[in-house]
């Protein structure tokens, strides 16, 4: 496996290999990987000839207020993680490189990236449209996979990749939990262990209020009063928000249908941590 | 030479040459072709294996206010004027393809866009920066050619393949001019006969500036006050801006040294010309 710094050496790499006929998959993660980082990477080699996985703890989708400085890092077992995982190449950027003091260029999409997290994180999502762009054009991916735990996320890239005509095809992978349910993410390692123990509730408030919206329950405003009610009973737990909403634009919907996504957001303390589920 | 209206098309033909070596060199333009833009064609063919050069006015650089509707168009003599030139392809998409009716995404360049044209154009740039992203990424250029007289735009572009890692060089190619010294444009036809023989008193003032500052005047302060009274003496003519900024922010210079952009819009009725020189 192969560690590549240097933007210009990526960009050669992937040229040469484009020109070879390889199919390259790309993984843009922040690094500190988990099973969830690694069931990317592995749609990505069975959907590819060369993966190549960034990790970068991308500045600009942290506010001032939040988590960039203490964000977890741990790059000699995310190589290790990496190469047994059988990836190909690890495009590991000097921080201060990515952007100069002169960055002025933002990619954003409107509408979307303001809903959901993009309420209490309102310059989240252009940061993560900013970087996912230019590491795109360093990277040249032929196929480039994300997590459907951020969903929010996947929506906004697939729609950035569709208006800017992204040659590239975005796939997405669904949610790894943890056996008690909880979603995998970088930031469970923040919590301690009480709130560690409640954490699973988030998902459990989610599946039992998709099984009564199986069951015929199909109002958005009742599903919402159980699933708040349920998050609500957890000592500590802030609600950030939980939303019924339309998958492809985030709107709210009053009555469920398919192409659903309830989507929540909570804190522990300053810990947080989101989760998703669709209704087809 | 081949016309390919189709952008899947257009991105496997690029993909194809790409797995060739062959070098592609691409001239963005929104068609009405004149010599300002053989310029840029034949620059990019001493710089490329192949060149592509896009035909499309493209709607979001144009204000609703704008002359985006009668903005001129004769595909027919683009097409010929771009065989005389050696051109390979022209790419020519359907104008209600490029755009979705979903279209969210959007590429800013924070500061650059703001100022000179920006102010009385307060989306030009956004649209343009945008259109480029997304041409950039279906005729997948090694090298772009842009002309000097939108300077602001240029730096722009620049700008934005810096910012953003595109892995294209862009080559800014200098302002070809009419005998008496007027910028070519594609507006400039919108002139009456009258306004046509008053307009290069724009270049004349510019020329005359260059000259007091090659004496020695380094104050902008007159350098505005001398091409401002020249540009006022024109019947007809409306002053949009003049400005002395500096090359690489566009923030303004009081005294005048390297890197020095003087730059120039006015309007005959609604028609607006721009122009530019710089000092270096």
């Amino acid at each position: 496996m192969k560690v590549i710094k240097d933007i210009r050496e990526m960009q050669s790499i992937s040229n040469a290999l484009k020109k070879e006929g390889k199919i390259i998959g790309f993984v843009p993660t922040m690094g500190f990987l988990h099973k969830g980082h690694i069931s990317l990477i592995t749609e990505s080699k069975k959907k590819s000839d060369v993966t190549v996985v960034s990790i970068y703890v991308n500045p600009t989708q942290f506010s001032p207020s939040e988590d960039f400085e203490k964000y977890p890092r741990d790059f000699k077992s995310d190589e290790n993680l990496c190469i047994n995982a059988g990836v190909d190449i690890v495009f590991y950027p000097n921080g201060d490189y990515m952007y100069s003091d002169e960055h002025k260029t933002f990619v954003i999409t409107e509408e979307l990236s303001t809903k959901l997290c993009g309420i209490s994180r309102p310059e989240h999502f252009r940061g993560v449209t900013t970087i996912v762009a230019k590491l795109f054009n360093i990277v040249n991916p032929n196929i480039a996979v994300f997590g459907q735990k951020d969903a929010q996320q996947s929506i906004i890239i697939k729609k950035m990749v569709e208006d800017l005509n992204f040659d590239i095809d975005i796939i997405i992978v669904p949610i790894v939990r943890e056996v008690d349910g909880l979603a995998l993410s970088s930031r469970n390692k923040y919590l301690s262990e009480k709130h560690r123990k409640d954490a699973p509730t988030i998902y459990s408030a989610l599946t039992k209020a998709k099984d009564l919206i199986k069951e015929g329950e199909k109002q958005s405003r009742n599903i919402l009063d159980f699933i708040n009610k349920t998050l609500l009973s957890v000592p500590d737990l802030k609600i950030d928000y939980v939303s019924i909403v339309n998958m492809q634009n985030f709107e709210k919907v009053e009555t469920i249908g398919t192409n659903t996504l309830i989507a929540v957001a909570v804190y522990f303390d300053s810990t947080r941590l989101i989760d998703n589920i669709l209704i087809n």
